[in-house]
């Protein structure tokens, strides 16, 4: 039966999350955001507070977060700082591999790696020639013996110079185009393997997305999830469950945006009166809070889905689309609202802006969102 | 605690709802939109059916029909005719004031009445210079002995030719401005009131409006609801709670054009395909599903406050304007993508398209609605 | 060098053509949007002014109008009716084929036919299934001896239903599919031909579109455009030409709806003020005034280029779109600015918005115009 | 006569500034956004090709060019760098008030100057509290003898730090309120004004904005121009002039994000072919193609109507909004085609939409503007 009310346990979850923002992460946005570098103290703490291992199940020592709490926690993250939010969201991106085929042996050992002690994982999809065709991967795993002998070229992989280890997607047998491909866990430390250097972006400035290459670099077979042959499975069912974490990154930046824009237009006098005053103003704002109602309703319906384990490609994807848009479009219009202010350094909102933009890209662009919600609705869905 | 999914009643309720939508209102939805026709065979039906006293409470004799259950309800009719539906669902807005602040008595009385058998009420805000400002009302009771005598004009008056009893606003203390506004019971064979000719309109063409003329009508004293000056906080209370319904009705109208636009871009061939096959086409239909995702969940969300008695001016101004622009949106493009077709009177899109319209403008246009969102993000809601 | 202000003769053209749209077409346009009868009276008075012939050259009898002067005088047409407009602007597009391939003779007789008294000719290339994909075109001409016998349907067809002559196109062998394709004249009273019954449309209702049976309809072979295989050309290049009379429809449209919204704006008093005095409706008005602006620069653009013989293919299919794209959304906010007179039949504005829609799908639908501006520019035009 | 097409002068001064920004300024675009540093290099370039010096008359030993031409080379200029380009830009901002009421002394005297050397003139407008508010400016200027004697605190001065003379608005009356506005010219190194730090920007970092504080700085009283309470009409025409470069600086920024994406998408390769052949991503650059041609003729119409001494509030206003907005709408875009290249550093698109934010909201924010377009339209213009 419909609800929309949090509650108390998860109203308690969002007001612990919004404490780690706003102590922990908002005090240093602006200097990861400049500096570039990787923020050892935040993600120390955001273990601490066991965001970075949310979604270990229990019996691997960790929290076991159900996607609900996740979204819910990762709107404050990304309200807190966008790029420290995507590392901290991305280790439960490269979790769900492991938690949608891994063994019971596998889980314990990579998820329970982190459970213990602050570490990260990469997701490793996208490759400089197949961003969203799955089908012409390039990078490959052979057999030979009890090894995967790997090649090829990995690209945006978040954490990945940061990662202990990849959930890394390549083909087994190119033959079979998307059907060839599989899962396999890559530990760092694994000879051939070498991570590029951080590319160098608009926004998320805290975060870290690398290439990686693969030159022969050989890992135990039964490193693999499943079967050979199960990574587009696996793949889009990962998407499918975290693309509501994303969303609630949308929700979390749109909404950092939103309020300082209001709290902006309320304060700054023009013509005798807050700026607010004016309909221009006050509908742009009236506005930005409707889409930020209706994109975080949509998140939750999406992190909702998954715990009640309810396909929900075209609802999550849908979440995902519409938040991330937001994020963008009230962004924009925050930096608007601020004028002059709106575009210098020392307020915030031109970061959520730059921040903003990434959350349209990742994970399946929005263009590749509306494929999957189109494919959904042709079958009926 | 978040939850998305219909109960097994709900569900059922939504079936039922449908059923009367495809079998009772479309087969006759063109007919009454051409000739504008009063429909005393579906308000018939839907009086058997329970929609036309769904608010009635159960001790008045009615089904007491929750906002989740009406909203649910009124996706549906909406579906299956926008004209129809505002017919129906007005008559849960005019009951609304005598829910809010009516005495037993009056619950019983006029309540009871559209219980009984099916009957209309009609809820008058609105005048011809006082649209959207309560406070410059210019209809005029004063109270001479036990009777209030009426003068002045309404307007827009939904279901006003049809209705027994009218929830009318009007001033009892002009020098009070919106403060001094009531809200009166007038039974439509009150000598001194004159209903005038319908509203030919656009589209929602089975539906009626008219202007009310009051010369000299009395009415009993204890006609009035709660007290002299309650009038504008029972009009915003009615307001808040019945824009659900609105908003469903804009779901509604958006998933009818959606659902044709979708089947005929699955089945209309050109250049050797589906028309679906083009993005251009289906990146829209995508976009109208996600829109009417979300208008549902904003709806839901607002139906849901008002059952469990929170405050919902905010989020109810959100779904009702975000619900009727999808629907105006959907619909414009509903009628795209059938081309030509969908601008014929054959199919059924366009009369969506026109029916579409009206529920960006009644019960508070999407302008007003913005202002209500504005001043609650004002005071931090 | 870049100019924008119209010449004196140019400047007269408008205001004789304005004169024509308010005394001529405005009184009695609600009245054939409700009959849908022939106006022929209406008609007549175009052909006196000379619209009626507009392209018909000189030396043919005709006031060789440039395509700068027909959109000047379509955007006036179209500014008093919709749907009388396209009546009269149709018939430049059926004369447009044999003004681009015509021979001498076949320009004297046909179009010499129209200059001589009000008649009218029709342009018809969309079939039931084939609506954008001219290379699927069904229908059929054989030539046998002097002849070609005519099978097939058409649809949509403009002016069909009172047309002295039909551009028509068809295949005149089907093995080369669009480059099959041949432009013929066919009489109206030739045999084998019948003329379906009129659409029953949504909006521009003055406007008269049928579908076209030919069942071994025979017509001299001599009645054809240029050689066979030169229909697609010359379909294309008709378009070409002609998208900017049916970009100035959409200016007419859209500024009649603004100027009646303005008016009403600055008169209609709500809490004490004109409601021009809100920014939500002022900013509106200034956005529509901001598109209608752009939109005539692209229409005058597109049909300057036309008159120096410069190929505007991309700059004629961005124009159609963008001002069409503009009257619909115009024409539906000022609506919006009326509000419950906006949906009313007593105001002009719910017309326009009706009458808008049309222009989106008519002449290649706007997703078809992009597709143009697509191919276009990625051949770096 | 209306046209569209550039003269063969034209045509060459748009040749020859697209050589200068495409192997002057876009070499060199990447590293002034990094460093912030001030480009002497490219502005003694500017100077040598007479950009930075255009609007200088023949007779004070300037190139003397038109708006039309300022608004061709302006288009090139922020096609090679938005930051760049502003500085360049905002000399002739500087200058337009000597131009507009000068004597011609003054004209001589300022304009010669920049005229001889490279050197930069600075608009000064904006005030901490007063960035729309003319008439609430508190910086004052009191004439003491044949001395103004001035205090206060300016902001958003453009070319502030590297300005030989400023344009300076100020109060000369306040108790006149916008009426009492004054504009003096006030050299760079009067005792008494100190130049603030640079503003450290989202994007256009390249440019440079300053406050500037007036502390009893004297200038001789014959540096004011025109009269005392001249000020704010002087302002508000200089505004009208100079929209369509800012104009220009929105189809710049947005036609070299276009191009770039444009041949991204017919290069690179997804799914077996280029992403160019997906409608979703054609019909983006199809849009962005239409945008920006509806804004560059919105532009040259205002420049035009500056150079034929036609009254250009409404359309500047209305070219400036919508070419403004379609930078930030097109370059967003862009970004978005190139995905995670998009959001690298190593592309320009990134760059190209950081720096069309700040043309949304200077020299007049688009809420302002808007307010200017509907003043207009109110009138009847």
């Amino acid at each position: 039966m419909p609800d929309f009310g949090l509650s108390p346990e998860q109203k308690e979850t969002k007001e612990r999350a919004h404490q780690f923002a706003e102590k922990i992460m908002r005090p240093v946005a602006r200097k990861y955001d400049e500096t570039g570098e990787w923020a050892v103290d935040v993600y120390k703490a955001a273990w601490d507070y066991g965001y970075l291992q949310a979604l270990v199940p229990e019996d691997c020592g960790g929290p076991g977060a159900s996607q609900m709490e996740e979204a819910i926690v990762c709107e404050e993250l990304s309200w807190g700082c966008g790029g420290l939010y995507t590392s901290i969201m991305a280790n439960g991106l490269a979790m769900t591999p492991v938690l949608i085929a891994g063994s019971p042996e596998q889980k314990k050992k990579w998820l329970g790696m982190i459970a213990e002690e602050p570490k990260f994982a990469a997701f490793s999809l996208s490759e400089p020639n197949a961003g969203s065709d799955a089908g012409a991967m390039s990078c490959r795993a052979e057999k030979k013996g009890d090894k995967y002998v790997i090649n090829g070229t990995k690209c945006y992989c978040t954490n990945g110079g940061y990662a202990d280890w990849y959930a890394l997607f390549c083909s087994t047998d190119p033959s079979k185009g998307a059907r060839g491909t599989s899962c396999i866990i890559v530990p760092r430390n694994t000879p051939g393997l070498v991570v590029g250097k951080a590319l160098d972006k608009m926004g998320q400035r805290a975060s870290n997305q690398v290439e990686l290459y693969f030159n022969d670099a050989e890992v135990p077979a039964e490193n693999i999830l499943g079967k050979e042959g199960m990574g587009f499975v696996i793949a889009m069912k990962t998407l499918d469950q975290t693309r509501a974490a994303v969303a609630a990154g949308g929700v979390g930046v749109a909404r950092a945006a939103f309020e300082i824009a209001l709290e902006y237009a309320k304060t700054r006098i023009q013509f005798g009166q807050p700026i607010f005053a004016n309909q221009a103003i006050s509908f742009m704002l009236a506005d930005m809070a409707k889409k930020i109602e209706a994109a975080r309703l949509l998140t939750w319906q999406a992190a909702w889905m998954t715990d009640n384990g309810i396909k929900n490609s075209k609802q999550s994807a849908i979440a995902k689309t519409f938040a991330t848009d937001t994020a963008m479009e009230v962004t924009t219009d925050a930096v608007q609202i601020l004028g002059g202010n709106g575009y210098s350094r020392d307020y915030l909102v031109e970061k959520c802006m730059r921040d903003a933009k990434l959350l349209q890209i990742y994970e399946g662009t929005n263009q590749i969102q509306r494929l999957v919600i189109a494919k959904e609705i042709q079958q009926g869905n």
